[in-house]
């Protein structure tokens, strides 16, 4: 499994919703907060969730060396990741025609392990500035021994390709007449209002980077 | 492969978020708009989304008969299933115990094909009824062709683990005197503004379930 060829990613249902520039990809992966990873396990499928953050042209993901899952990852077997966004529900006349706009992105790839803390210390504040830009500089940064007990892995993009609907329902000329509503209607992950820590002293001002951050996502939805 | 053993589903890094009762797995399946599955192809992972309906104990997903990622399920392949919603960012005093807030769940299974076009039509019914409740009733339902034409899959929940994560961050007690605000952000997904088909009549009147359906997902948001 090692040594064999990643498999191909061409869409084959519905092509004309492939992409393959690493434009349209890199900008679906920034967009995603989390991500999923699957690996073979002993002949079985796993997929679990996981956050990343894409630097160039790798995507790194990041979680405790006890993590069970990075066994697979560090002894350099093939992953695929999903990066999926959805957008809206695509209401059609028929029931067959419904279906949903979305962004996603599927990259296969060999994870190569991160062991350098200073590659660490670069990935955590650039994952950092992709969650609430400003909280790198705010928070206590990461000590050696917190570094040395994060495995990292970088995967590279090189392998992948994007499926994206946008627009409106597309019904059968048959059903154009019909009575029903159709249409779509959006969808997307938005901030909520902050939930201060219980044992947080009253004196600490909300910091001017997250009120920032809260109406910039505002701004956006 | 297909006769193997279905792997262990016990949460090994941070035991106390596992729950293996049916209620609160049921629960996040259902909140779920979407899902991941992960299948073993040629001894490589492939994981792609997939919408996912939950009726009793079995997870129902579909596709057009074209859907190369069929293949495996057809041929009673196992898979892995993963459902995840974030329900918000857990800001720490430290970096490194940034966290968060999520419920997700990953059920691994062997697929069953619903070939009786009368179960695909239930299903069906009650996917409509889960994402837009009333609008069934109102779409054109599916034909004879239509439900031929399309493949489905059931995948039995019994065996599944959901992870869960709530509460503010957890702090290390040396970081507790920090001038960091710390707290929760709450992420949701929400609807926003219906966007008519461009093609459609303006006679048609925006439906009184679809106003409800906006309304009651405000009021949760």
């Amino acid at each position: 499994m090692k040594g064999q060829e990643l498999p191909p990613v061409t869409i084959r249902r519905h092509p004309e919703r492939g992409h393959y520039d690493a434009e349209t990809i890199h900008a679906i992966i920034d967009a995603a907060p989390y991500c999923h990873v699957a690996v073979v396990r002993d002949g079985m499928p796993l997929v679990l969730p996981t956050f990343h953050v894409r630097i160039a042209s790798d995507i790194f993901i990041h979680g405790a060396v006890a993590t069970g899952f990075f066994q697979e990852l560090a002894e350099g077997s093939p992953v695929a990741v999903a990066v999926t966004l959805l957008d809206g529900w695509v209401l059609a006349r028929s029931w067959f025609n419904h279906s949903a706009n979305y962004r996603s992105v599927v990259v296969f790839g060999r994870p190569r392990e991160v062991v350098d803390t200073n590659e660490k210390q670069r990935v955590f504040e650039a994952f950092a500035h992709k969650v609430v830009p400003g909280r790198w500089q705010d928070a206590r940064q990461p000590s050696e021994r917190e570094l040395r007990t994060t495995r990292m892995f970088a995967i590279p993009i090189d392998h992948a390709a994007a499926k994206v609907r946008s627009g409106p329902p597309a019904d059968d000329a048959d059903d154009l007449g019909r009575n029903t509503w159709a249409g779509v209607v959006p969808t997307k992950l938005v901030l909520g209002e902050p939930v201060p820590d219980p044992g947080q002293s009253p004196s600490i001002p909300f910091p001017a980077y997250l009120t920032e951050w809260l109406k910039r996502a505002q701004s956006e939805s």
